[in-house]
């Protein structure tokens, strides 16, 4: 107990209980809130349970080496922050603190377009990790363009495209609170970036998109001409849409159902994976967001094709918990996690984590 | 919470408890109730886990069209209301209420036999929508003939023949509660019409057929004949009724259960949605109701060859909680929901929705 | 609420908390105790949820004949009371009220050897119907036949050997109770009948088998040689002991795992039960029970294959409400539910009811 | 309820609760505690749900034949206690008491390296049992080497390597209310044993092991060329695993997930018996824990290969709550419970048991 209360959570399983007392419920509902009944936010987490991790006895593993790339930047582990909005809501330290905590890590972070810091501020956090940036088209082409450079100058390594957010999905327990993103709330990107009020932010509504052609996959080629970050397309579930990033110039792609916040009833993150996989067939990086809460889930996605995984809520949790020093003990838990996964798998390195080290879960 | 005062509802999630709260427990039990213990009433709405939505990136679908026909009547979406007893239970207003709602939200209405206004009153309701009637036979022919004309003048465009109640189902609910439909409920239909009290709608009593000859098929044959409005045929589950449906010159044809309130332990109406499509093999519209409660479930079961899906129970608690607005607001929410679910799916239109557009829930 | 006040009851599915209500918790425990952690027992209920009744509209079935006949003995309805220990622990009444309530609704009923009332009083409850005697085998072969004659004499029209007790399955919520069958315990049948307290029914102790010949199938021969009752073996869940039953001259076999009391984890009783219609091959007839708690379930069980089914839990919950009064108010809910889906699955008779009547739960 | 009072617990299923009222909180978490978020400790019990054992009806068995042989030692049942850490937490008589009450049941108990008793005390508690010693590997190959000799010299007749711990799992329960195992807890073992703040129960640290080379198969044939005593390997769940073991000279595998503690997501025991059972193919034996609570789980694993299974938990719950009269009432009900299940199945001896025994559970 006392551990309890001096670090707020002592454990990965206690830490959404830790963040739930913390926020305001108006500000939970909006964390937790999935589209719909939260139909394939249940089945994010569910369908890790259909796999079984394959251990390996006195496979004289003695130290577990977790480092990958994740395009042009080295990482410390298999790990990165989706992108989330308005950290802000969350804690004080908003996304510096974020930023700070998985710089520490040695981790991706990702930051939303929709931040309460600025990607300058964001960017000038100390020490320097790998940070990514998430991109909402904007009203207009020069807007969106403009986005883009500033994400250039601070340092930005990357940048992800949301695509699976033509219009807001319909979050329940955001509309019983009542909770609106709304001008209220501090926007740190300044003037010129999407007001959330008006964007995909304004619930239950139909978005009504700015330039339809800028909707379309050809919005991918422009961007790839207009920076030479590389492309992120997130959303992917389908293998058409896989080989579409692909032809596109997108250089990954983010399995990812949004982490269930969009159209409720679409696939879980894991059952789509393989699907991507093989239609991508290497020729981009996939990654994965959705249900990832323990290490073992971690090497399910990893044997099942992902290069990497994204963490969402449980990053949030830990910030509310925290702050930064909050995000650092949650991320610093999950390494523990995957490592321990990693040894008793009976593997020293991601490149020896393939098929085989997961089977299906035998009925 | 503001808001869920105001309104009653915020969501298509809150609105069943909204419900709960403003009727009394003898009327709930009725409206709630299903056959026996309710395994096929849960049936209906688990069906709909089995199946995800394929979404679609960057497809620049910035508008949806949700219009269809369905027989003779246009509309602008491809829900219908499912007829429902006794409205005035629910809410003073009752059908009328009803109907007014669905005219200005474009959807067609169908109204039962066991009405508590008059068809007269529901067809004198403005502004004027589609509605359909609801037909359970009557002791005589004669007095099924009278209602048929009755009905024809006020200005109803089809006429739906309920052929799952030649006995009422076994309701648990009810029976504890002691809710009884007697002479204490009003009937708008007058004299001439089926007293609730002795026939289908005596609780667990067998029901006695007046005139053996009209319950079978030749019914249908005789209806046809003696009216110029399109035959439905309400309740089919399997593909020998759907054909005989055919055969008999049904344009349509309802894949229901009856919400479950007749026979537990048949199957879910979306379980039989692809037998009855399969039988029927375009030669009539397909409807389904049973389990339909968000934009997704109306997506999935288009997408498996309904033409339109109705909603019952909602309806109804969505008129407790505000008779005609309420009616209106849930219409409002289920549209907004389905379109979302179009846009995500990349779906301009409901033609281009197809088979392909859903998947088995992988597990 | 009036209502349940009155009669106890309103509907098969409050029957069992109404009888919680009268009952001491441990004859409670005695009455639902399982064996083991339960298993058997909820799956012979969930074993109904796979299965699904094939429903036909406009079938002209104006009125259901629920007729059929058990071995030599003519019945109202395809449902038997499963034998039960002791229904003087239930009500004053005892057997004799179960006898009387059966007796009147024209349906067989099965008495225990170990009922509170003797063979003579049960024999001489009036109106008077078809009882057939459960017999469990006596420490010495001359008991046995002593109680067989005295079952002849008093009128049983047929003998049930009940063969999955050659020990006491261990049943934990009787053991937490502390409820023991002792002398304590008036049993009907007088001296030279198995005192419960050494017998099969002292929980969990070894049963000591007095004479090994008579604990094969040699028994069952036996048993034939002594007399003309016609023999059902009741127990049987594979199709060995089905074949077996048959080779040995039984006229009936019940598929049943004694209410889920012997051993855990065996098969449910309608999981058993095509395995044991196709050994049978027609040669015995095929009863079942275990789980059946509605019409719907009856007509399953037939259809796969049962001639008639038992029920066992909710005689004793009807006889706990309201003695005979309430048993058969029980049974004739229950043949309610039973005609109802009857008439909804378009069937007037039993000859109608076949293999095509039902379908697998389509998952 | 007198009974409950009295001896603590009344039958196997009321034991849980039992242990659980008599233990403070933390040391509870570390008895419960399993890694993760359980999933392996749940689907070692479920995996149990999935068989159902077929019974035999009159197969004229009186007695029940237990007895078996498990490498060297004869014992009265095929059950045996797995090694469980620090009885002393548990109860002040601890080990010793653990050891006179499986003595005197006449089955295999497996001590563990962590006991809070020395092995010399272990071996000294009379009557004199079967006991076999479970070994951590220590830091320093004569540390190991020096404990095997202790073991030899206090009369444990065989040697089980647990080899899936080659760091520690974690535990979040226990990671939650803080209990650690430190130098505050007594470790019998005395000097030179490996001290558990140091080693495998430091909770979520990465174990450093001290000599790479002992942690590989090569151990194992250390092991052998350095005693006589049996060699038997446990936490085998693959069949690679379980081809080393026999290949490195093992006499025994235990297919294990240790209850659960280690790897979250691994296999249960029960699912991947028939892999290991098929690739020892008979060169030595195979036993099983996790998820055995029940004479009919017992019945389940032999019937699949399993020569005897292990129980962990239920062993230090009945000593939480009666010492060794508890565990010794443990293990009598347990036999009872097994010996029931025989008797019901046919089975008068385990060389009856074959895979015949049991069937997949019928969905």
């Amino acid at each position: 107990m006392a551990k309890r209360t001096q670090r707020g959570f002592a454990s990965l399983s206690d830490l959404e209980e830790a963040a739930a007392r913390k926020l305001p419920s108006d500000v939970w509902s909006y964390v937790e809130g999935a589209a719909g009944e939260g139909a394939t936010h249940r089945a994010n987490h569910e369908a890790f349970d259909r796999w079984v991790v394959r251990p390996r006895l006195l496979a004289g593993v003695r130290e577990v080496d977790l480092r990958t790339r994740l395009l042009d930047d080295s990482v410390n582990a298999p790990v990165f922050l989706a992108p989330t909005a308005y950290h802000g809501l969350i804690h004080p330290e908003g996304e510096v603190g974020t930023a700070r905590a998985a710089a520490a890590a040695g981790v991706v972070a990702m930051f939303s377009t929709l931040s309460s810091r600025s990607v300058e501020e964001i960017g000038a956090a100390r020490p320097l990790g790998p940070r990514w940036f998430q991109l909402y088209l904007q009203p207009t082409w020069a807007g969106t363009e403009r986005l883009v450079r500033r994400a250039e100058r601070a340092g930005f390594t990357a940048l992800v495209l949301t695509a699976d957010v033509p219009v807001l999905g319909v979050r329940d327990a955001q509309l019983k609170t009542g909770f609106a993103i709304d001008a209220s709330i501090p926007v740190g990107s300044g003037p010129g970036v999407l007001p959330p009020s008006r964007g995909p932010e304004r619930a239950g509504a139909t978005y009504a998109v700015r330039d339809a052609r800028e909707e379309t996959w050809e919005v991918v080629d422009r961007l790839r001409n207009t920076t030479r970050l590389p492309l992120v397309v997130k959303g992917v579930l389908t293998a058409a849409d896989a080989r579409a990033s692909v032809r596109h110039g997108a250089r990954a792609v983010v399995v990812s159902n949004h982490g269930g916040r969009q159209l409720d009833r679409v696939s879980s993150s894991l059952a789509a994976l393989p699907e991507v996989v093989a239609a991508v067939d290497g020729r981009a990086e996939v990654y994965l967001d959705g249900g990832v809460r323990r290490g073992s889930d971690v090497l399910i996605a990893l044997a099942l094709g992902a290069r990497a995984v994204g963490v969402g809520r449980p990053v949030l949790w830990a910030l509310a918990v925290g702050g930064e020093r909050g995000v650092a003990r949650y991320l610093s838990l999950l390494a523990t996690d995957l490592a321990t996964a990693m040894v008793l798998a009976g593997k020293r390195s991601l490149s020896e984590v393939d098929r085989a080290t997961v089977a299906r879960q035998s009925v």
